[in-house]
């Protein structure tokens, strides 16, 4: 089973984070079968922590586990933090668990997004 | 003459701000005609400031400017900071400025995304 943990930065701001849970069944609507399972957890502030995150998904049958980054640049939270809060996870031998590339390093998507949004007429 | 100024947040971190200037490059690139002109400014912590790159486009000649918020959630900044700072520019009368939606509302594009990124096999 594979799984993909969106993983944000989380905020003190309850609606925020909720932005981000919203978000993420956006994403399991529309991963087909590139994905069986599609949760979120966030690195402060907010529920699951990344390493409750990667459990869940574990004991819920994911032998194949992707976090993604929902972060704009590649500071310390992308380069350091992650991976760190991702090592803590207790997770069982022959599970697989990847940080993918984080979101903002998709340069040409992420261009033809602002495009878009700016030419948005709302 | 349309422009469009991405704004960031900004940051300590060099490297950051310079994630987001090649950024507005590939956005550039990408315009086609949809915008004349494509720069960028910071909230905070890096040049130019909003009213900054705000004021330059328009002695640069635009007439019909789009801030485009580069940032993941409603949340403050992009509630009540980019427009409070949007307002401080000195713009000559005649000139449109409007705020779009911020990159992530654009839900769908962003679990696209997200999907994309999740996939990399990088």
């Amino acid at each position: 089973m594979k799984a993909l943990l969106i993983v944000a930065h989380g905020s003190r701001r309850a609606s925020s984070n909720d932005e981000v849970r919203a978000l993420t069944a956006v994403v399991a609507q529309r991963a087909g079968d590139r994905f069986d399972k599609v949760d979120c957890a966030f690195l402060e502030l907010a529920d699951p922590l990344i390493y409750e995150g990667l459990e869940a998904l574990a004991r819920a049958g994911a032998n194949d586990i992707t976090v993604v980054p929902y972060f704009l640049s590649a500071g310390r939270h992308v380069v350091e933090d992650i991976p760190a809060e991702v090592a803590k996870a207790d997770i069982p031998a022959g599970i697989r668990v990847r940080v993918s590339p984080y979101v903002g390093q998709a340069a040409a998507a992420m261009a033809d997004l602002l495009l878009a949004q700016g030419q948005d007429k709302a």
